[in-house]
């Protein structure tokens, strides 16, 4: 078993960034082309406060769907678990990330689980506010808390190409109305509020925080009082395992052993139960939308620090 | 946090049986009718070598999908990962357990994950022997090391039935043959052996056996020797939690938290990594295809003896 | 064979008129409701300029989806056969009328044909004019040449409710693009022309001058020029045979034979080349969207007047 | 309007047989290779026993899927409409010939028609006989009575591939025995009976008489007697106008627009209610499954020869 330090994380950055070449950068997000194919950052923030980092660790992103465990946990905490998975499931799917093939086939007619842009969506739609500003407001504040970090804010020109280019989202938005999931009144600022969210810049130490919180069962890295409820985050971990690397999520349960969630800037958040949160950048990313070297170092740290929960 | 003990596992059944009203018996399966609608059996086996037990612990059922873990842990220690899992997938799915569509619809033409019946059938066409025979006493053999049982055997009874209503299964079995993923060569054995393994008689004891198994690594339980390599262990116990319990894995992956299999007789092998081993017996299913009691026992064990993994 | 006569539709009606107690009156369009449940009106005009009528022969109905053969013709006519099929497809579909996963799942990512809701949508996108009143107005004037008669207008009442029930709609509008078919600029105006197409108001004498005209291979009733090319007539009718009758289409082939196109208004125009024009008003509809007592009325009309064009 | 004459269809044959290049052979056909990629050959039989051809006109090939045609009517003859749609739809589909899907997700849990493989294989389950011998002894009597030909026989090569490939046809069976469409007992003979049906060894004269007894409404082409009920006839002709050319019956519906069934060998039987037979072998076929100068042959008869329904 290896141990955690930044030389360590040197090691693991300099073996784990070739495979960035099997992966591509995509070419919608302002500010993320090729030239960044080749970054890889990690950040490590343990229980006890450690932080350990290596490669592109301050390199600023869009959060994207990483920002879906955001949005799931204010909701949680909001509303209770009963209210929120009325409007979505809880189950994995092999369907693409925005698909809308299950909305109309299946029999529950409800968005797989949260961590799909319908079901992301879904959920935006509950979060408390008298408008899409106190809304975005409510869980800017929420990042502040687990972060620690206030200066986070909104990447403009991010959030311009996804209003721009959010028609699928619309689509899935509409027939969620059509089905009754999303009411007509909270249609435009829950897609507002998605397109904000996808929009938050931040770094690998921000990501490690989010994974630590989640690892800390909701506490808050500064004072250990609980920010939310822990059976809310025992929740949200559990279907970052099951749901969270998209398509890949099976994989991920198997050769990494541990919830994490990934973003298609490249990002991943995993997050170690009682022991620590892992920040992952590495915007090269394969079909399945994941980071090709962001998940190989996820593979070299559940091997070589034994993370692996299955493993007992 | 409960102690565990027989008195609490019979404080446990008598809580938990009353939901068995929420579910029926499946009425094709020889010796299981709606006279059993109320049974609910518990047993379960600590890694250092207790047993606890409470209610219908001793009825005997055929193992159905349970054996779905066996087969593919011997085929992984005959084939390991990379040849196995090129025959079958290891992402979880949103479609029912006996679903042909995807072989038809997905880029990627392979049965989603070894718990679903098509992928079960394709993991059993790789199991070594020179005939179904040797097979099928191969993995008898395998049943043996795992529960130190070895009186267990095939209901012969309900292998007539099995092969009686195999339609939908030789559906899938040909449809992978069209596909390349089963040869004409080894189709029949593959069906003929599936059919066997679903037939195998056991009890909640064997099943907590096999559970104490998959937590302890894949160790025997009489000597303490490895009977399988732990990696394969880890990758079983990854699959069931992503989906074991058909389509609604996600849901007890939020509510229970540790991996599980269910089989359609209203059995469960649930088990704890590094802690215990559980069987149950609950006949009543819902519409999913889960033990309703035994569901709900496994929900009380995992909240009230604090098994959730994603607690940490 | 039957001689086409008043009386004999009166016969025709009161035997077809019982059938509409297999049926009900959808429930969200203004003015429609189940005390017209046993409504059932039909007119027949002749290539040759005869009216004969029965039953409730000119109430008001809006055109619902009998208006997407009208908007067909009119962006066959400004566009040519090539521009209009880029947007949609001309083949029959086992998909729901308002159905969106093909658009998502077929390798060829184009709306079935414009008989559903999103190849109605799409071709309403092409249609010519500096706003959406100017192309309404174009449609309208191209019914009025139709029908001769330029009393014909939208109602008002049905377009609020269209666009009040219009999400599943506009998810269609949006996903389609998401997938490029129609454009930004695009998509307002198509949906609101859509909306209002659907308000148009109408009565069986009005559906059979369209089916007329369509029999009349696009000439005008009134001084036999031609209102539109003939072969945009053919490419309409052969469309209509296929996929005019929502998911019955297969069955209208069989059981009636001539082109037809029906509306949840309980509406249907039938055409039988170089012979007659039929409209239809019977508003109990079935399972399918398809008027019972109307298509009951179709298959008469079929066998006892010889008007199968399989028949030879 | 041209005239039919030899002559008239040489130079049809001239020019549209460069269109060849544009499809490929298949590889599964013994006897069929790329050597043959630019044959085409065309006879065509009018109601009152005239004979045109030009091309390859007299190279034989296995009737593949125009059988299904054959199948269908003595199905109809022996138990009548009623009976036959009760094992198979009569409704078009945009899914491929071999498509499995619908069988699993469809409320209606039939195949969608008779043309493609599972409706085909279902309705060859009515057949009657005591065996396989039996009833496919009928049916080639059937196709004796129809072309007047008693030469006709099964191509032994053929039919050992169909049975050697016919793992997808054998999945379609057995999904649709365990939805209870066919029986445990007479699969294997609907199989045995679908392959041998496959491997009919014909040519475009034979073609072309199967189109001109359709053409005749049933009747014998030697002493105009009812082989079978004209309103059978009518039925096929029907379904093969809504469903004859797999996927692209709709685009054939508009381009050519008289009824027409074509198999994988590049073979087309086009029929022209009342007026003729056409017979068409050019085995360069298009991804659709469609002969591709053959289908320009049909688009170029209909057009010169004004043979389109729609047309009036």
């Amino acid at each position: 078993m290896a141990e955690l330090s930044n030389q360590y994380l040197e090691e693991v950055v300099k073996a784990c960034r070739p495979y960035s070449s099997g992966g591509s950068v995509v070419d919608y997000i302002p500010g993320l082309d090729q030239s960044h194919s080749t970054d890889l950052g990690v950040t490590i923030v343990t229980m006890d406060g450690e932080v350990y980092g290596a490669g592109e660790k301050t390199n600023a992103f869009p959060l994207q769907s990483v920002s879906k465990i955001i949005t799931l946990m204010l909701a949680l905490e909001d509303f209770g678990k009963e209210t929120v998975f009325q409007k979505v499931d809880m189950e994995p799917t092999d369907d693409a990330f925005n698909a809308i093939r299950n909305l109309e086939e299946d029999e529950k007619q409800l968005p797989h689980n949260p961590m799909i842009n319908s079901g992301a969506i879904a959920v935006a739609s509950l979060i408390k506010g008298n408008d899409v500003e106190e809304k975005f407001g409510r869980l800017l504040d929420f990042v502040y808390k687990i972060t620690c970090n206030d200066q986070i804010e909104m990447d403009e020109e991010v959030y311009q190409a996804e209003q721009k280019n959010g028609a699928r989202n619309r689509a899935l938005a509409y027939f969620m109305e059509s089905l009754g999931i999303i009411s007509t009144d909270e249609l435009e600022d829950a897609l507002d509020l998605y397109f904000r969210l996808n929009s938050i810049k931040t770094n690998s130490l921000d990501l490690a925080k989010i994974g630590c919180f989640l690892a800390n069962h909701g506490k808050s890295i500064e004072d250990d009082s609980y920010v939310i409820d822990p059976s809310h985050v025992r929740t949200v971990k559990a279907i970052m395992l099951t749901s969270g690397m998209y398509n890949e999520s099976g994989t991920y349960a198997v050769e990494v052993g541990f919830p994490a969630k990934s973003g298609v800037a490249g990002t991943i958040v995993g997050t170690v139960p009682g022991k620590m949160g892992i920040g992952i950048y590495g915007p090269a990313i394969n079909k399945k939308g994941n980071s090709v070297a962001g998940g190989r170092v996820l593979r070299t740290l559940s091997r070589e620090l034994c993370l692996n929960l299955f493993h007992g």
